[in-house]
């Protein structure tokens, strides 16, 4: 692909926001097919681009293989056509990861989200991170989007790696979820000729994201406050950033909340809150305890959405 | 003060852009006064707020007690006098700090910006940070400013310090050169009814700040291209946010260059580029390598400065 | 199993050095068995304890659940009967661990090998992992072993985990891959009485781990030295440890070579020079660049073993 | 330097034990130079082969360097002739290094311990270190004794900067308070054949140390457990090495309460628990809180020695 001109091709328009499901478990932490499903008709009443299936937030490390396909399968089935289903399909090695690729695409994934393999993360170089992720994009029959999470995966994908990636007509953009708005910035920067598209991968800095050229973002909080990210995103969209700024200020703490501070069992407690099936996690993740618990509806409450 | 009404206090308006000034030395490493001087005349025509003066790229842990306030009555003397002078004046220990802060205002400072203590930083806690800031505060006869640099201080004022210290009436605001844009817009949200201001502390995420509820920046690059980041703060103050972002872009990689990635070397060696005195550093800071050197250029040609 | 009596109950006696063997591929990629016995032919004369199946350097992150388990089958058929198969059964659920756990011990390991689950390891408090370990030991039909390697997985099983762990009657040992000596000899110090084996995960502190009380060590470096690093164990266990010094030293840089500074690739490179089959590794991880390769023979050359 | 003969040269023994002594303070602050006499006093019985004044524990950074000098003059008079005063003269710059290694020589003291220079830690290369050390030495009229400390300066001395400083004839040694102890073993054997001398900067990885090669330690604990401190050194250097692991094991948990977990105002109360003065720390140092007072006990209780 490196000999491919540089202009930028047409590429499948990403931009808007997106929740990264959760998956629902029954009390014998089998996948609930209902309750997700019962969750995603309460989606489609908002105005999300799609949705990405196994982000970090789906506990996709916790699914088997043919777990992962299979909730694609249905999130798609219960899903308006016009929504997006962006399937995260990263493995650690490389031919896990094509094969994967082509389940979700098979499945019906018009994208698949591809996470950094971080294992052996001190040869996870440029050079190995653009051999992977070249080798998944000539392979998959639907676009790819790149995906940085160091948080969950010690490691930031190099600039330099993205902006040669960005050039690869089958990777459409990549969901940074770091943070560094600096980091944002350069990367639309470098990358924007070729049509490449950032999003945001927190509603904690959707706003800032948005200021510096991000065209959108996969938003845990989406999950919980789905309509509030959404107007967020159409405030920042339409240049009304004053506005859009009060409202991302009251989004930050709860948003903290679920990713960061109190992860996963979190965001499934605080979806119970508002009218979505939560549930618990698979082991080894614990429920919160009763303090953390406490701590996580101040967090909503002291923002005014409880 | 924790006895004071929690209403904002008349406070010193810090809002604007400043560079945080390099101290000129001459081949024999002591401070060349009339280098500095032949600076600062250059620096009266950009429409800057004021100057930081031993900020960390004033090199002022190579200074001696004596050099700091001295070159800080320079400063003051050389200045037009609507420009403010925040004068570095933080010190490991509480009394040392103290004892500082009162010599910059006797200089003729008109605030001063007091960094983390860092040394013993596993025992710097919120604690042990709004002990040592309200001390200071309370003895210091101008307003203070707080100074998280984490990339010099391997420490980060935690949030709750910060919030609590904003209800100081002598402390006014906060420098943050962490560059965590959540964890600035939530320090905007918690402060900003106490007419607390947060200043950038790099041009590398300054619209972003600015986007958020920042009110300024110190901005390294403001020593080499002081015009331009002027020019970007305004355009953000303006609201007119697309011409804002062009003009951030193409900071982005300079401000990293000659901070986070060369340091005070690279900062000095472009202000020599630009028509400024930069020259050599105190050891053990070293010259730039010619590789450097050439790295160093690029990213300054490459965006249309050079 | 808290409500065992904490004296030490017999436990499986895991001491006496491992190496954790790397998996031969062919160059399409699959697993080349053929290979993969013809090294465990070449171990049977190094007097080993056993191997270990599928630790960091056997890419078990980059092989099937169904590789997983032929390779451990194969292992142990080629393996004379004295010699222990200690197999990598880690998984990021524990209900995955729970049945690979399994299905190693049905392919006739003598027992597994548990790395600590570490994709949401900001969850990944003593909570959870002490749930996570109790729950597989539990279930196992053959003795667990705990696995710390901060390298990979960004998280150092904590100090109150292991102690509590090591009063599980199933429970038999650590293998401590983060070197932190100290640490070690307080674990010795504070399970030993349970009879809790701890093994150093790297040849790089074998005789110091030995020194404060470890019983062995399962060393990347074993797959290309292993008589050395055999000899090794043998004078500290006998009390010469001014020989062990000296052996010691010529040990380490090839060690830190082939683990934390080149990694699997260059590890297997170095078992081909001595007459091992190592070949390539799974994509994403890439063969040494020609300046690596020199750089990893000079360590081998410069300490007498090339 | 670099042109002289590279066999080692006689350099100054700095082999056995040192407390890094705290700095006694009255309730205002100011050095109390009477309990510092008294505490050396008592320390004259114990068979350290001297002590160090202005490590971290002294609480240097907090001293002005008037205050840093007086405090090395008092405790040359109080001290026997046969023991050595190893001096702090660390500065972040150059020139403030060399002035106040001069001055410590003039005050009395045997050798200089200094310190990486981290303020600017991004740019403290070996290229950078071995300049300013090189400087330094040069210029002493004493030997000098490097000084790495990550835990505070957030900076390891990089080993080829050590192996090429070693070669100085007037650098002796190193205080290694990292506790990396395959990077202590390395450091002995490619320094050894100089006569460079390696001292662990910590009791609770002293027997692994030696066990490695080095030839004594500079150790906060020592202030508090000094005689058993010296045993340990004594069991390790006479070959005892079953009763010094025994000994070992019992001084980790405090050495660490009184280090990196509760830091200098934990070492000042325990001091006073073992009859030495310890008093307050200076400001931003806080005292223990009362939680944090039962836990430091209960490390000294549970391992005997209260």
């Amino acid at each position: 692909w490196r000999g491919v001109s540089q202009k930028a091709v047409q590429r499948l328009d990403i931009s808007g926001v997106y929740p990264p499901i959760a998956t629902p478990f029954t009390h014998s932490e089998d996948v609930d097919y209902h309750r997700l499903t019962d969750n995603l008709h309460k989606y489609a009443d908002i105005p999300f681009r799609g949705l990405v299936v196994q982000g970090s937030n789906g506990e996709y490390p916790y699914l088997t293989p043919e777990e992962r396909v299979e909730v694609v399968k249905k999130v798609r089935q219960a899903l308006p056509k016009d929504k997006l289903v962006m399937a995260g399909s990263g493995c650690e090695s490389t031919r896990a990861t094509i094969q994967m690729s082509q389940r979700m695409a098979d499945a019906g994934a018009e994208c698949v989200l591809v996470v950094t393999p971080c294992f052996y993360r001190g040869r996870m170089d440029s050079r190995a991170l653009i051999n992977h992720y070249a080798q998944v994009a000539d392979s998959s029959s639907v676009p790819v989007v790149l995906y940085s999470v160091p948080a969950n995966t010690g490691l930031d994908l190099p600039l330099d790696a993205i902006i040669q990636l960005s050039q690869h007509p089958n990777i459409v953009g990549l969901k940074d979820s770091g943070g560094d708005i600096t980091r944002i910035a350069l990367i639309v920067h470098k990358t924007r000729s070729q049509g490449f598209q950032v999003l945001a991968g927190s509603a904690g800095f959707l706003m800032a994201a948005y200021s510096v050229g991000a065209v959108g973002g996969v938003c845990a909080l989406a999950n919980v406050l789905g309509q509030q990210v959404c107007e967020l995103a159409q405030l920042c969209v339409s240049g009304r950033w004053d506005e859009a700024r009060e409202l991302q200020y009251r989004l930050i703490q709860p948003n903290t909340a679920v990713t960061r501070q109190y992860g996963v069992p979190a965001l499934k407690q605080a979806m119970e809150w508002f009218g979505y099936h939560g549930g618990v996690c698979r082991t080894p993740l614990q429920p919160l305890t009763d303090s953390d618990l406490d701590q996580l509806r101040v967090k909503f409450t002291s923002n005014g959405w409880l």
